[in-house]
């Protein structure tokens, strides 16, 4: 790589920064929270979005881009839970700004307080990629390992908040919730954390708490800035 | 993407193609079978490993070069049952063949039967790079969902077998085999699988013989070679 190439891709990374911020403006003058789901594959991004489409009732309006290198399987399963529209990459292990771009015209001009973006299943490229998402939550599963934060240090360190999924399975694995949360603070001091499991709901209404507060905060800041 | 980058591409992955043939002739004249392990985060590549180690004894020969993208958590738990180098990637999704040459350096010319390499906790990226292995298999975990082949089709495709790995838990997880199975055999039919528990031992002796076996093939396949 020479010298003109890295100036080329700085230039990209600083145009791709613009535009995730002005959209991100864009989102909060709307009243829209974006919050990007990033994990494994199979950590439950699916199962945590359909337990809160049912947990969360009408309190807020929520809608989902479902990223996937090919099928629509998550996306049947949100169907027929809130507003869902499938970005299929074709191969790409990440979601970018472009493609959910056409994912928002897709969904249209409906109204939406919470919008989720289901990331591919990737531990790693979707860290690289500011989707204009105000809120980006990792979800690591008990059934990975605890040791996971360190080894995927800056998907967690890009994160705001991680959800510790599939807590139903931890009588039967190897896994210490606290020994996971200190792993990841070490690396991210700013992260809160949520004990979840789709399957039994626990912990489900704080998760749905804590939605409502993002959303709420980023209503009351839009207000503050256009009152200054 | 202009024709010149697309035939600069084409060159380089055909240079690839040829110095991974040439380095999988060289393992195969040494009687080195070479496994190329890929698998989500937390699938149990290093469990899987660990059990192979202690159940294959001294039948075999073995050492391991472990990716990651951070951290020597993994070398750390197999260092004690057989040579083994760690690769970091300083943050890379995945392995690619120079970095498995200097790993090839650092084990030096100790005898090896099978060289496994534990990729990159990636079930995307890694598909696309051929690091001279005779096997690659992939690890689907039964706690990540029985939908994940369709959904992940280029890894399963280019994988020769694939190690359904903690069945142990399948009394607690809404996940079948057999859909697993059918899934992954519609995109590649010629898989073999291999249903494992590291924990509790099952399916661990046919996971060896089936390595032992492949091990036996390549090196009679080596000596006919020699013959014709």
């Amino acid at each position: 790589m020479n010298a003109n190439t890295i100036v080329v891709r700085r230039e990209v990374n600083e145009k791709q920064k613009i535009d995730a911020d002005e959209l991100r403006q864009t989102f909060a003058e709307r009243g829209t929270l974006v919050v990007n789901l990033v994990s494994s594959p199979g950590a439950g991004k699916t199962a945590l979005l359909e337990a809160t489409a049912k947990a969360m009732g009408d309190r807020l309006r929520m809608a989902v881009l479902v990223g996937d290198l090919e099928t629509d399987r998550d996306a049947q399963r949100l169907q027929p839970l809130m507003p869902t529209v499938q970005l299929t990459t074709g191969g790409a292990c990440h979601l970018e700004l472009p493609l959910v771009r056409r994912g928002l015209a897709a969904l249209g001009d409906q109204p939406v307080d919470i919008l989720f973006i289901e990331n591919v299943g990737n531990l790693v490229c979707p860290a690289s990629f500011d989707l204009a998402e105000h809120v980006r939550v990792v979800l690591v599963s008990t059934t990975e390992g605890d040791d996971k934060p360190g080894k995927y240090p800056k998907i967690i360190r890009t994160s705001h908040a991680m959800v510790v999924s599939k807590t139903d399975l931890l009588p039967h694995v190897p896994f210490s919730v606290d020994s996971v949360i200190a792993d990841a603070e070490r690396i991210q001091p700013e992260l809160t954390f949520h004990k979840v499991s789709a399957i039994d709901g626990t912990g489900v209404e704080e998760w749905c708490r804590f939605l409502t507060e993002k959303h709420r905060a980023l209503t009351v800041d839009v207000r503050e800035v256009e009152c200054s």
